[in-house]
Order: C-alpha cells, then structure tokens, then sequence
C-alpha cells in the first residue's frame, strides 16, 4: 500500500530536484563529533554516526528537574545517551560503560521511533557522584554504539536485531532483567511475527532460558517486533543467537530486499 | 510542516539518483510469493502484496514461549499474520480463515505502525490442534488480504478505512468485541477528528449499535484515528459504513489529495 | 543508519520521475481553506495551513457516540481539532480559543504521530451549548494554529517546541495541569535526552514552578520527547523558555542540519 505521506515526499523530493540545491543538502547531513563542549553549553558529550544518537551530562541536575524524572535512585551528576533509531544498540553498549566506570543506569527508556521504522529509539539515563565518572562512561558508550548496530539488519519491510554479551551488567538488568555476571542475548524481528518464529528457533537451537518475549502489546513500546530476551551458558546463548538470525534473515527476505546491516556483524 | 526527516530522504534520494542504481532498487521491490517453504524454514506460508504481510506457521511451539506469548489458549501449534500496515484488513481477512477451518484467534495484537502512516500494523495468532488447519487458515487469510484493503483510502494526509461482515466471526470477537454470527462494521478516519464525525454520521444513518469507540487515548495504540466499531441487522450496518464512508471522503479531501483505495472497494 | 522505507521511497519517487507526472504531484500538496461547509457535510469548519490540521463540529452529538467518547463533561454540540502534527501548538491555540467563546475543552489527546517525527500529533474536543460558540471556538483556534508553530523548529534528526502564555486557560489546564490565569511554559527538546538537559537549563535560568517532565516512557505517548512544563511570574516563565531554547538550538544542530522553524517566533 503506497503510505500517506508517500506523494507528498516525492512532491517535495522533486521540488528540491528543480531547485538543484543538491550541494546544499549535502551540507546537511550529520556527521559524528565528539567534543568536550560546544560554545557555552557544556552538557554536550559527543555524537554516535549512526541512530541520530546524542550523549549529554549534566554536573548538577536541579532538584525540581530530579524529582520529575522518575529515576530509580537520585545521582547529583547525570549522563543521558538519546537516540531517534536503536534501543538495543545504545543499551548493550551502555551496558559496557556502566560495567567499566563508576556509574549505574538509572532509567531506560523506549520511545515509539526508529523514524519510519517498526522499532525503537532510545533514551538511557545514567546517575554517579562525580561528573567525570559520567561523562567517561557516556563517550565510551557514544563509542561502542556503532559496533552493537552490526546485527541490526534493515529493508524496506522490517528489520532484524541480534545483541549478544558474555556477561550482561546493570544496565541489561535494569532494562531487561538480565541476570548480571550471566551471558544475556536479545533476538528481535520486525514485523512483530517474524520474531515470534525467530524466538522460537532460539529456544529450540539450545539449552537457554527464556527471560522474557515482547510483542507489540506486551513489553514493547507498541513498536512492530517480536523480542526475545534469554540469559545462560555463554556458548549456548550465542548458539541461539545466531540459529534465529539464520532463519531471521531468510524470512525477512520474503518481505523484498535484501536484509542489510550498515557495520560489520559483531556477535 | 516539513517533517524531521524529509530533508534526509531527499538526500539519500538524490544520491541514489547519482548513483543511477535504479535498476538495483527495482529489484528490491517486494513481490507477493505463496510457497509451501523457503530453504529449510519451514514456518514460512506466504506474503500478502500489500501492507508487508507475511504468514508463517510453527507446527510444534516451543513450551518456554508459549508461556510468554499472552496468549488466551495454548495450542500447540500456532500460525501468525504479521504486517507492517494495516490492522483492520488482516483482523477481517483472519476472521474469515477461522470461520472455514478448525482454528481460532488467540492473540491479536495492534502495533503503532503503517510506516509514516495515521495507524496501526497487526499481529494475529491462531492455534489449531493440527499444523495443517493452521496453515490453511493462514493460507486462507493471506488470500483474503488485498479485498479487505478495498475500502481503505489514503491520502498524503490521513486515511479512512471501512470494513462490513454480515456474520463476524471468532477473530472479530477477540479483536473488538463483535458478537458471533451478527453483522459487525469497522469505521475509521485519520487525522482522528474525522473518524469522529465519521461515527457521528454512521450511528445517525442506520438502527445500528455502539460497541465502542476508540481514539487515540482510548483503545488504539496512540494512533491518530477515531474508530467506530458497530454491530446489528447486516442491512443496517452496511448502510452506516456506506453513509460514514460518502462524509468521511470528502472530510479527508479538505487536507489536499484524492483518498485513493490500492484495491476495488468491496463494500 | 538507513530506516526500513527508504530503498521503497526512492524507489516511488524514481518512478514517478520517470512518469513525469510532476504537474499531477504538485496538485496534490494540501491547501489551507476556510469556509462554513463542503458540499453536504456541515460539520467542516476549515484547515490549517500546518501540521495537517482540521477543524470541524457536530451540532447535536449522537448520544451512543457521546457515552463512548471519554469526555470530561457531555455537551450537545461539540468542536474538533484533529491533526497529524503538533499537540502544542493546537492545544495552545485552542487554550485562546475557549478563553473568548462560552466553550470548554473536554478532552486533549495526543496520538504518537508527527507522520516521520519524533511527537505527537492531537484530537482537542470541545463543548458548548449552543453550536455557534462552538464553531466560533474552532475558528479561532484554526487561525491561532501558525503563530504557535513559530517556535517549533526541525531538523532531520530531532525538534524542539517551545510554548508560553501569560495567562494560560482551561485548555492548558486540562491538557497540562497549568493553573488557570497563570503564566505557562511549555519547553520540548527531540530526541528526548535534549529536552531533559534543555528543562535543567529551564529551572535553573528563573524561578519558575515545574508542573511535571515528561518523557517516553512517563506522560507522553510513547513519544521521543522530553517536555517540561512550567508555572509562574510571566517575566521568569518567558526567561525560563528562552534560555532553554537557546541551549536546545545548539544541542540539536550537533545531530546535523539547522533547526528551522516554519513560521516567525512569537516568544
């Protein structure tokens, strides 16, 4: 079915096309930085290159503001990892961040987003007792975002999502349940039923426990995927992983398109 | 308004356009395919040509999911219908495939979707005792797919979308409460307001009645509809989605472009 | 990263570039219109120019629609603004409305729309008694709705949207819980995470009230926005959204592209 919007974007694209400003598009697209400051406004951290991804920290959030967060514990200083495009991505590589300073993930968060897509975007809120803590754990996590997209796999139907770690932290715990110190993996497909199919090819392709399924009207953000989340054996977990991913592919291809991931496949 | 990401779709467009790929994008393009498997996945069942459906089917359903699929009654097999755009078209579709099989609805599940659209995707799951009923009814159902897209209309503004059974069956009970075997009519316009007159109309036209009305804080999944849902004598029911069909039409026209349906209206 | 559509757009707008139906195209871009009826249908009142905006009433609501719409209080007649993009901007305009005509707003919804973006779209019903005032009501809120898009601004990435008033009314109150006679500030940053640094920057510029903070997973629909929401003294209110909007513009442009906004500023 042509989407609503479909004419009125080619009506623009071709406007844009008779005004030959292509040069001036070009200039607009993002590019990735990463800076301690931008003038005056030193909350900024940096920019991921992929998932319209920002990273912030504030030294000292205002009590008002603090009260009205709804986070789990108060923390004088916070980071905030943002994104339009990706939940998973920006979770597992916080994940990392969190293990590797001293911080903890206080609040996460799944908009309704991905842009056009049928998933999520992101919003991740860090707490610690100094700054620096936090705006160390947030470049590391700007830094790991675009290995974690390496399973993300797109066409014009639907997507793919595959996220796989050894040893899962607080911040797969707070978002997920993931028992931490435990290898957790995540197994996502969109359309919703896609995944339904993938989940279950993953519990059948090895001995791992099934944490948890979301599905547009449990668990998700009323997004269009079918999630997976299992936790167990490393090898086992990985092993399941990588059998939904196989069959995950083949169907999504069903749909048109070829399945394709913008950075190498990391798990 | 120009849309956050318009701008970006230009972009990419205009080089794609440089790369002169477009025999590579004519290629992507989703074709509908029905077959009995795709090497090795045997879940698979078929595609819809309209609204990324895909039908699948799991003969022998992993107990651990079955646990976590919210589902009313397990089964142990269970088949899906899961697509990108369009709730109502499937719901109706499925309804007729469990009427003629041994199957029945066990999870019908409405994503925020439709792409850039004003509506939902869906998520429909039947059990059946054998694996062979369940693929029929999801064959069944894939079939019945673009008739049911016939009364949906778009335009780069919103859409309308009207369905009419004259014996709804057990998947339109599940989905919205239709009594079995009566008439039962779907009524819907986008932006909201509209699908708010269109009601108005649609109750004033015929002796039908009210089984409720959703919006988008009430009874969808934040999407940006008013949907009537109305049972009674099928004469009556059909006069008022006809009637809600002739205002709504010229409502949405208001907001620019010709409400275009992608297949015959069957109503 | 490259969202599931855009391949298929590309692709349509290639195809239509080769149809040169270019003309065709240009008469579909919707068109603002103002005028008491369309053919038949009195309930049309008129459109917006932005935001895909329609107003309309219905002089004597059918009483089975009345009992299944979720409102505040039941009235005869009753207004509509309903539109894809925006809930700020028509919640504010129709907050000036029902201040000058014998109305009441008696429900606000907002649908997680924005068609690509990362917001809300609106359902703003209001009651009357007599259909006149009701009219009148959502005349003047159509013609309020540009000036109150003046200080939304949008990138490809991300918006910000900022609202204020120096006497908010019943609209606001309803949709915001801002005291009545009051000043009132909205203060809205996308991707979420810029509208929590933008409302720390808020509260700490003056000495406002802060009535509530959403986010994505509190308070809005899902949506990938942070949103504070402010009372007090008009001269700090007013101080305490410039300063944020300052901060966000800077924030957002980090992402790519300049913030732009569609209509003059009116704060």
């Amino acid at each position: 079915m042509q989407t609503p919007d479909e004419n009125e974007l080619v009506q623009k694209v071709l406007t844009q096309v008779l005004k030959n400003n292509v040069v001036d598009n070009k200039q607009k697209v993002g590019v990735s930085r990463l800076s301690s400051s931008i003038n005056g406004v030193t909350e900024f951290i940096g920019t991921a290159p992929i998932g319209d991804t920002i990273g912030m920290a504030i030294a000292n959030v205002d009590p008002e503001l603090l009260k009205n967060l709804h986070v789990d514990h108060p923390y004088r200083s916070i980071g905030l990892l943002s994104a339009r495009t990706g939940a998973g991505p920006q979770i597992l590589s916080m994940d990392e961040a969190v293990k590797g300073t001293n911080t903890e993930a206080i609040s996460v968060q799944m908009p309704r987003d991905t842009k056009m897509g049928a998933g999520h975007g992101s919003l991740i809120i860090i707490g610690g007792d100094d700054v620096s803590d936090v705006r160390q754990a947030v470049h590391i996590g700007l830094e790991n975002v675009p290995k974690h997209f390496g399973d993300v796999y797109n066409t014009d139907a639907g997507h793919l999502e595959l996220q796989y770690t050894a040893r899962a932290s607080q911040a797969c715990n707070l978002a997920f349940g993931a028992p931490e110190g435990k290898a957790y993996g995540l197994i996502a497909g969109a359309p919703s039923g896609i995944g339904v199919v993938m989940a279950d090819v993953a519990l059948k392709a090895a001995n791992v426990e099934a944490l948890s399924f979301a599905s547009p009207a449990h668990g998700t953000s009323f997004s269009n995927e079918g999630i997976l989340h299992i936790s167990g054996e490393s090898g086992a977990v990985r092993q399941a992983v990588l059998s939904a991913r196989e069959v995950g592919l083949k169907l999504l291809s069903q749909l048109g398109g070829t399945p394709t991931n913008d950075y190498p496949s990391y798990i």
